[in-house]
């Protein structure tokens, strides 16, 4: 007898893969996993994935090749695994909105009620600013934890919100930048799949996704966003994860501010039991739907806002990360306000025109090595159905660099509207899908 | 006055070209002339130009855009000018049949009528032969001439047919081979921008096309096949070349043999004054076209060929290429010969077969550093209508390399036929575009 080698995986040709896929045929569940790690470690070329990207934008995947595209990013790098914690857990996800401050208030308040929060979180790119720029606000606070340190801090504090590591689906990582480079962002299965990847990935058994739709978000049309949350309910789902999703308007800012500090400051407000009534209302929705989704349906976020035990959760959250909860914020250097032009009623915000110029005033950015202020950004004095004076202060810029005012006003332009009749009342969540 | 750059050509950003493509949009004039430069000279990344390539392959080309990518292309390399000839010019292309050595009798014959033939040529890849590896069956004949070369050639012997060299429409070089790696080949825009980038560069004023359609023929469906000639069509006259295209049948061999040095005997056959019947036709029919196209309609290429006129040009060309037009031609060491199963009529010889076989048995080449064995091929006996007796010779295969037969003999197998009745007469040119 010779030694024989053991069959390996089977091998497929990419072209043939691509073909397939633009004649609108389906991919076979091996095709995909080698598809994913042979791009991933380089034997499938990034002009040969950047046309199957586009081809799969044109033809899409079916569930059943979308769950084994999300599970072969999985499988391309390393899974958290929270099994050991004592308390069950819920993870959140948002597709990212102006003024999406809700992590900050939601994570601590799901601790408070018993359910473990693991958030793994990124930078902001572009309008939407995000979440570790914000917390990055809080003189001290580190993002960046070991896995070790994250799971003795869901132990002891509940909730912990910190960088991904560089060992989550890094086959995303990659095909995310380049999507980002070949005009092939926009596909719902490619969206759903690399967001899902890195969720599940994150080892929650249950997770919330807030998907926005309007001008300030990715998804201006309801339908696509209805398609998005639904493929990622589908997906979560079919992985064995507890997942429902909230379709939620974003059209005007959530709350009054857009800008990292500026934030911070509003989810304090809410967390001590105050602030707009829009993100209380949002972040109570999605506790709500993370309470459930883990299994302690009875408990009441709104006792835990009111009695401050959120609170308490959220100055555990901060110090063990090395923030200083009681240190003062960063306040921006200059101001500049932008005033009513007439007696009426504020008829519009505009989401997008807000984070546009919260951009251009630092606080996010537009390359990845970019610094944000910490300071910056803007602050609304009245929402859509507000009644308002000529020469009211309507909003207030910060920034430390006046140089910027240009733009940013420039941004804001035909972007917010006073007029004689309050506009039609909005829901803020349109739907829940799961 | 201080002095101030003088402005440069406008730049374009890869990704909204890609998006505006990808969305069904029109690429302005300047875009695309851009998107060319700069994917010649690496600014647009191969990853971007293949999910562009993509995204054409989806949304298609307008007129104006393909003549102006197909401009860009040509301008991306050198262009060859014959206008100091004393003679018009014609040029033809063939999309690639199996047996089609149509340009061997063609060239000579069309220059015996007065109009030169400058035949820019190329090596086979895959199941269609390569006109230059059939003529380098001839001993001593060499593909490579310079232009000053060529030019000599055209006004002394009023044709050539010789390598194109690496100068002529660079883009094109780059974008095919990508093309090939990311299943984008299959577009009719790239693919009619392809050809007719490299003809119009390569100088002549008339053109005449033959789109092959069928089995043996890269555009298997006439529908196909027809929207690709009339998009070169317009292409060549949107260039000011006078452009006609037959669309001509491929799903049987042109003539009895598909090889190399087998197809130069048979080409020599014709220039006599015999030869299969249908490689007369197609070349009576092209040769018409051409002397249509360069302005001298009255000129009669039968003729040319009874009187051995179109013999002497023929021996002319290959001398001043180097050739020995007496010298006997390469034999292959090994035959096989394939017998007919019962009585009956040939129903069948399917041209993709013989191709496959003609080129495993050494007449191409996988790869394009391969060598390809001069003598190797398959000769057919009989034609679809010809009677055979059970155990007549159908098909002979020709090899250096008698361990080739098997796969050649599996290439074959079901690739022919044997009935009762004669098929249906097809006719060889389906139809005149222009």
């Amino acid at each position: 007898m010779t030694d024989r080698p053991a069959p390996g995986p089977r091998t497929f040709d990419a072209v043939e893969l691509i073909r397939t896929k633009r004649d609108g045929g389906e991919l076979e569940p091996d095709a995909v996993d080698w598809l994913i790690a042979a791009y991933t470690d380089g034997r499938v070329a990034e002009e040969q994935m950047s046309a199957m990207a586009m081809a799969v934008l044109w033809q899409g995947l079916s569930r059943a090749e979308l769950g084994r595209w999300t599970a072969a990013m999985i499988a391309s790098g390393e899974r958290l695994d929270f099994s050991a914690l004592s308390r069950p857990t819920a993870d959140k996800h948002s597709t990212g909105g102006v003024g999406d401050k809700i992590t900050l208030p939601l994570a601590p308040l799901v601790a408070a009620c018993g359910v473990a929060v693991p958030q793994l979180s990124g930078r902001g790119l572009g309008h939407t600013g995000g979440t570790l720029d914000k917390l990055e606000a809080i003189p001290g606070w580190r993002a960046a934890l070991s896995n070790a340190e994250m799971l003795d801090q869901l132990e002891d504090v509940g909730a912990v919100i910190c960088a991904a590591g560089s060992g989550l689906a890094p086959a995303d990582k990659k095909l995310y930048a380049l999507r980002d480079v070949t005009g092939t962002v926009e596909s719902i299965p490619l969206i759903a799949s690399s967001i899902m990847s890195k969720k599940i990935a994150e080892g929650t058994s249950a997770l919330v996704l807030d998907v926005k739709v309007g001008t300030g978000a990715f998804m201006k049309d309801e339908a696509d966003a209805r398609a998005l949350a639904e493929t990622m309910v589908a997906l979560g789902q079919d992985a064995g994860v507890t997942t429902v999703a909230l379709l939620t308007a974003m059209t005007t800012p959530l709350g009054l501010t857009a800008g990292n500090a500026l934030e911070v400051a509003e989810s304090v407000e809410v967390l001590a039991g105050g602030g707009p009534a829009d993100v209380v209302e949002l972040t109570l929705a999605l506790a709500r739907e993370m309470l459930v989704a883990a299994g302690r349906p009875d408990e009441d976020p709104a006792e835990a806002l009111r009695s401050g035990r959120a609170m308490d959760r959220w100055r555990a959250m901060v110090a063990a990360q090395g923030g200083n909860p009681d240190a003062p914020l960063p306040r921006a250097r200059e101001t500049e306000v932008v005033r009513a032009d007439r007696d009426g009623v504020v008829t519009r915000v505009d989401a997008m025109a807000v984070g546009l110029a919260a951009w251009r005033l630092g606080a996010g950015r537009a390359r990845r090595e970019d610094a944000v202020q910490a300071g910056a950004g803007v602050q609304l004095h009245a929402r859509p159905g507000d009644r308002v004076a000529a020469g009211d202060p309507l909003l207030t810029l910060h920034t430390d660099t006046p140089e910027r005012f240009g733009r940013a006003l420039a941004a804001l332009d035909g972007g917010w509207a006073v007029g004689d009749d309050a506009p039609p009342e909005q829901p803020l969540v349109i739907d829940r899908i799961g």
